[in-house]
């Protein structure tokens, strides 16, 4: 970002300003530290630190973590505490159907079958054994965002079934040559291990283009709530297609029909239609700071950051509107934009102190435009809950609260 | 990767075989679990699962470690069990001179003077108020790889002072913009808040080009063991210039000359003179499976992969040699190809069962390339531990061992 004289002016009043204030409040900020929990020394060059670890921890003074709903089926990432694109394993969000089921690698089989000239059973071993693909690329549950529209007040309450990482694994159109496709076949149906059976139809073609049958996340292996050891990685697509603890994929000549694509997963029209397989997950952006239950502390320089993603592509452009959407400006980009994954997005923004509506907007690289939420409703109407990806305005309010202007 | 039919029918042949061998081994494989710990269930289809999880751990079959030095003074990143190109945080090495200390965000500052027109001190709140940057690097330790021309088995044990991550700061230019550099300053001292009060002279031009100052790692805090709650994050540069737990830089003319780019940190020449200030770290590439210590289950398909970097910019090859360096070809590089990053590169390979030794070469955007150990000890002489970047070859023996062969 590059500076005029009266911004860079700006950073320092805010520094001296907020700087002032922090003195004044270290001792109270010293007693929040959990009782149980001695405080750090006030002098950390006079105390000799602790030696090496095998698997590091976090700050014991970090206390970000995904919210869980209140049945234990799903966790939130905290979108607003993010930095760069990558999703920390850790905060990655979840969503399963019957629980994480407890796998050992060891025992782990996977079954390939139905019109295939060789039937497979492969082990984990095997299955490292094949050539290996790594991508970085976001998952989205399609529910995502839903709740954004009524009783969330925050970026994570609202909008955190989405998170980005790298993960790595085989590519199941290299499986299903091994296996030998057999004509009349148009589909696989991917199984579960876990105790929903969790079960969807995939087309051939999307099998067999860029999906990853996944066992490494962030470098190390897939975490038991992505699907260890093993998870169908489809990119782009709704987050519940990608099967977790896979345990089979069976190719068949037609979509199965199954409860997560019929009674589940499948978007009511107005017209008393249900769109059923939509897979794709559309161009959205999202502002994660600032945010939804964030205060900022006066008037002066802020940046304003986000993530953008879609399951099309590539983001080409996201724009900012901190007028209530009469203007908008591009917003810089992270770099490399990777096709598929978050891109961060930051703009330079000076706050006059009074009421403000911020919000941005994404362009794919196939031109998509993420819609505002009327228009979304027009096209859709109001009875369904998936795939909802309108734009999200935040009040700012003179005090320097932030609330969710999805009304 | 482009499979021959060839090739396709050998993938299916191992899976088979290996296959076999491991429904045999079942029973055994489970008995390893500790004692402590219940078996997996048979079925996990049986058996709901558990819950969401605020902030998630990996699999307890999941074992790979940082190996951490006798002294506890540094761990090495298991290279061998990476995937991609991120290193989980958990994993990334660890170095430090006086221990890791136990700091408090909330009281931590960052103190900027000397030559400077406006002396700052700044919060964590303070710096995190600055237009952010976020980039993928590697970090490594300038002496990694000594040991892996005397002692070392392993990937790790050798060359293990090396991981990459996605880093966010501020620019360490954009605060010296803030407070004013003045005429006569050429270089600044950057000083850590650990027991050994680390301490290191960086020149101006670097300081203000590309340095962040770094409080994410992966999209989360920095971890303890690498700086938190700031670290002066300097791209492409030995690793110890990164001053951790940053509290100090001061603004000079000239070189401080401190302990660690005196009597340490210096490479001791033929000559009997010393090179000072080696800051970039050179290309370099090692193939991290199959390595040092791993046993192949027989003749056949293997993905050899690996991982190549270089302090100056993105690595343009990497060649890999399959028998004792007479050919070379190239091999497949994982895209986008980050500058000063990791990046992932995989060779398929049809072993015939027979003695042999593989290794690869890397070249970088430059044009530099990654010496023979013959060529460097020709160059620098034997007296110097840091900078040792030649190529690493590996032994496969008839029985699938993998020996070190950096004699």
């Amino acid at each position: 970002m590059r500076l005029q004289p009266s911004n860079r002016r700006r950073f320092l009043e805010n520094a001296t300003k907020v700087g002032a204030a922090f003195v004044a409040g270290a001792g109270a900020a010293q007693s929040q530290s959990p009782a149980t929990e001695k405080p750090a020394p006030d002098d950390p060059t006079q105390a000799p630190g602790r030696p090496a670890r095998p698997y590091g921890e976090r700050s014991r003074f970090e206390k970000s973590v995904r919210n869980a709903s209140g049945t234990g089926t799903s966790s939130l990432t905290p979108l607003q505490d993010l930095k760069g694109i990558i999703t920390p394993s850790s905060l990655h969000f979840e969503r399963h159907h019957a629980g994480v089921p407890d796998i050992d690698p060891s025992r782990h089989r996977l079954l390939i079958h139905g019109l295939v000239d060789r039937p497979l059973i492969l082990t984990m071993d095997e299955i490292k054994r094949f050539p290996s693909v790594s991508r970085i690329h976001f998952m989205e549950c399609s529910g995502n965002g839903f709740r954004a529209r009524a009783t969330a007040k925050t970026v994570q309450e609202g909008h955190g079934l989405v998170s980005c990482a790298e993960w790595t694994g085989v590519s199941l159109g290299l499986l299903l040559r091994e296996a030998g496709v057999q004509s009349g076949a148009n589909w696989i149906v991917a199984e579960g291990s876990d105790a929903a059976k969790m079960t969807r139809s995939v087309p051939l073609a999307k099998a067999t283009k860029d999906v990853l049958l996944a066992y490494a996340q962030n470098g190390e292996a897939i975490r038991p709530e992505q699907g260890y050891p093993l998870r169908m990685f489809v990119p782009g697509w709704e987050g519940n297609i990608a099967i977790k603890w896979l345990r089979r994929i069976k190719v068949v000549d037609q979509p199965y029909m199954t409860r997560e694509e019929t009674s589940k997963y499948t978007d009511l029209m107005p017209d008393g239609t249900a769109r059923q397989f939509t897979f794709e997950m559309d161009p959205k952006s999202l502002i994660t700071y600032p945010s939804g239950g964030q205060k900022l502390a006066g008037a002066g320089f802020y940046e304003i950051s986000g993530l953008a993603w879609s399951g099309r592509g590539a983001i080409r452009r996201v724009e900012v509107s901190t007028d209530a959407g009469r203007t908008w400006r591009d917003a810089e980009l992270q770099t490399p934009v990777i096709p598929i994954a978050f891109t961060r997005f930051r703009y330079g923004w000076k706050w006059d102190g009074g009421e403000a509506v911020i919000q941005s907007r994404c362009t794919d690289e196939h031109g998509d435009v993420q819609p505002t939420l009327r228009d979304l409703v027009k096209a859709r109407g109001e009875n369904w809950g998936y795939h909802f990806d309108p734009i999200q305005p935040w009040r700012i309010q003179t005090d320097g609260s932030v609330l969710n202007a999805l009304a």
